[in-house]
């Protein structure tokens, strides 16, 4: 292991973070705020920190760089950031324990958006645009780890995903993590710039519009309002921040692709057909059944429905209505909406729906085989033959997701949370969605989990995030072995 | 298709439920019962139906047997066996709707145990017997299916389950269909006896002793008391139940093994050391907690915890306590313990065990494959390498599985169930458990879910006791075509 090569980045990370940290001063100068100093010296501290490690690994560094130690910096770093970023929110007296600001900041970097704090808009103007920006920054890893880096590692059949979105050779991104990072930010930043513009337009402030655009491309969720967007009470930003939570939950290849004129990509991504065909079912039945049986507006249904359900299937976990009020049955539907996600090599979380398709689609065929044992018929995904070790890969993760959200259930159960609200937490917080269900819901918060709870959320924050075996891995002794 | 075979096994099958609906009429007889006609006319009228059908389609009968004929007749058999089965109980006027008496005939076939009755007892013995003897003959029935037949169709990687459990080849179960039923029910038969021979000595009388022993071996759970096991309250009784019902959960491979004198094959065989393992892990955690935060005896709670962890995971479904009461968390425990089922190859539903373990060894090999990504590493299932296809049939398995309990719990919410009661409901009568959770929990009975809820029900009682694929493979067009 070249531990010198991953503290390198570790401090280079940090370095960046404690930079990123000074970014809301402003706003609080601007709004005559009490945080400047706690940010400044917060931000100045890290950064510091994080230059001295980069500076005195970086004599006679390797550059050499393996599988192992990218497992390494990726967990580290996702759990330093959230150390260090806590840091803002402990000194400055607006949380109670460090339990609470590392809290908000895992939730945060992982773009989950999960929130302790019953009242968000006592908090000073620079601490809420530090605690947006985690989810921005988050959201710029997690694109990068997923398109570029995690098929590389090959995690849970991630190996598939970008061949497939790639297509043809010709359309291939740049094979270099730098380069493919570049180009894929540069789409990022359009696009909050953009959803900036039209939120402002929509009449929001600008520092809102900032936030609340961190909040939408990252699929975070964290909110400067207490009532989240339904503070707003307007139709054209609800609508924006709708269609840039369907964008958030795309893959970013393709929107790469769809920028250089590609438009019809799209469609022709079976993952994105599938993405969205789902999320016009789930709007229209559930709209449907407002129309009818709550005798609510047409125009009115589909925008609650359609910002529900893309809030939690894209795990944005944005507000403006409880739906567990439309039905009690909503809360069902709802917790396996939880447990889905988004698109592959976006900043969802969650399952993903390629890996649900493809073990579906693999689960269908299975009734083909049995009919015609001696066949081959293997499952296809855009066209191309996927082979059946990829197919088990998908299934092993999918299992110990499972898995995990069973156990962590179980766990925040014991800490004292009902059925409910502890499958809700946890579904919640391994997709990086936010908000669960009943006393963690969509008009509540994880303030009333004990400080063991929270800490296992955290956990499974960043197991969710780093798409399990990233961190899993860390406990195998054969990555410690020569 | 060669139907002509299939009515004829069908007739066949009906013959031998009529003549079975018989055997509880000298019960009746010696209660002096009113339900003797009854009984007596439905039997006489399914066995002549399915003794003309028999005979009509005898003749010229070509014995040609494809895998299309199996699935047919064994989904039809269980679900003509249910429709004529519940005449009695419809008949009778004991049932208020022919829905109830087809729910509670359905769920003693597949061994379920789920009622719709608040008090069992007001029946009279015949009806009760025929009741008890559903559960069995539904277990006579799975063994057979589990062992001899499943394995040959190869559903959900079954046809692993035997080679396995069978080892070096003079070890091997005989391959002819029925010569292998005759030693599997040959087991069963005597299991049964010895449990009723025991339960007699405990002090049941001998009506009780037979219809809880057929309860027990099938892992059914009907019970012919309303308090269930817990009328009797008698430390024996339960031990001996505990007891049966953890042997009811085992491979009956192993058990045959056994009586030839093979007596460590149990611990051998990695399933049963993995369902055996869970069992005790899962006893003595609930007991400690019964012990250290409620007081209870440790004899009591050993009892208690062990009752209830080996009625659920066996999928009995009886009941003496009402783990519920124990602290708000066991519903979640239990939740996931609905979801496991035990050994292939015995009379208990779900998923089983051997699913999940090389599921999970497969997940975690992926941590080292990971590391290794050049070495080929494969599951082990005692000692043998387990192909990825195979891995990759489980896995599909698995999700269709948990995918029915996701839809199941919706619709079961749709109709007016709580959250926890509607996934507890569907997860108790998809693994072919009984009683559920809170409104359908161990206490209570399925008499509160709307008629739809109960058709849903029962389609996944057979959906879970024929292991999916056996029936979604009707609805496979392949299957039809010529």
């Amino acid at each position: 292991m070249n531990f010198k090569l991953v503290f390198n980045i570790l401090g280079f990370l940090l370095m960046l973070t404690g930079v990123f940290m000074l970014a809301g001063i402003p706003f609080s100068l601007y709004y005559n705020d009490d945080d400047i100093l706690v940010l400044f010296l917060s931000g100045l501290g890290t950064a510091l920190l994080g230059f001295i490690t980069w500076l005195i690994t970086l004599k006679n560094l390797e550059k050499e760089f393996s599988k192992r130690e990218g497992y390494l910096i990726v967990t580290l770093g996702w759990f330093l950031m959230s150390v260090f970023g806590a840091f803002p929110f402990f000194f400055s007296g607006y949380f109670t324990s460090f339990t609470d600001a590392f809290f908000e900041t895992v939730s945060g970097f992982t773009t989950t958006g999960a929130s302790i704090l019953s009242d968000v808009e006592v908090l000073p103007h620079g601490l809420l645009f530090w605690r947006s920006m985690t989810h921005w920054i988050g959201g710029m890893g997690i694109i990068v780890l997923s398109i570029a880096i995690m098929p590389l590692l090959g995690i849970g059949g991630m190996q598939l995903f970008q061949a497939e979105v790639a297509g043809p050779s010709k359309d291939k991104l740049h094979p270099r993590v730098k380069e493919t990072a570049k180009r894929l930010w540069a789409i990022y930043v359009l696009f909050t710039g953009t959803e900036t513009l039209l939120l402002l337009f929509g009449g929001m402030n600008l520092f809102d519009s900032l936030c609340h655009s961190f909040g939408t491309l990252a699929t975070g969720g964290f909110s400067t309002k207490n009532q989240s967007v339904a503070y707003y009470n307007s139709p054209f930003i609800e609508y924006v921040i709708i269609i840039f939570m369907l964008i958030g939950g795309t893959n970013f290849s393709l929107h790469y692709l769809a920028l250089k004129g590609k438009l019809f990509r799209y469609f022709k991504d079976s993952e994105f057909r599938f993405y969205f065909g789902l999320v016009i079912f789930l709007i229209i039945s559930s709209s449907l059944f407002l129309i009818i049986y709550n005798n609510q507006s047409v125009e009115s249904s589909f925008r609650d429905t359609a910002f529900s359900v893309i809030s939690v299937i894209s795990s944005t976990g944005f507000a403006t209505v409880d739906y567990q009020k439309w039905a009690p049955f909503f809360s069902e539907v709802f917790l396996i909406m939880l447990l889905l996600g988004a698109c592959a090599g976006s900043t969802s979380g969650g399952v993903k729906m390629i890996r649900y398709q493809l073990l579906l689609k693999n689960s269908l065929l299975e009734l083909k085989r049995l009919i015609h044992p001696q066949a081959v018929i293997p499952v296809r995904q855009n066209g191309k033959v996927v082979q059946t070790e990829i197919i088990a890969k998908v299934g092993a993760f999918v299992l110990l997701y499972l898995f995990i959200f069973g156990i962590g259930s179980v766990i925040l159960a014991i800490t004292g949370l009902d059925s409910t609200s502890a499958m809700g937490s946890v579904a919640a917080c391994l997709a990086n969605i936010g908000p669960g269900l009943d006393v963690t819901g969509p008009v509540s918060n994880y303030s009333s989990v004990t400080d063991l709870g929270k800490w296992v959320l955290s956990f499974i924050m960043l197991l969710g995030r780093l798409e399990i075996f990233t961190i899993l891995i860390l406990f195998s002794p054969s990555l410690w072995k020569k």
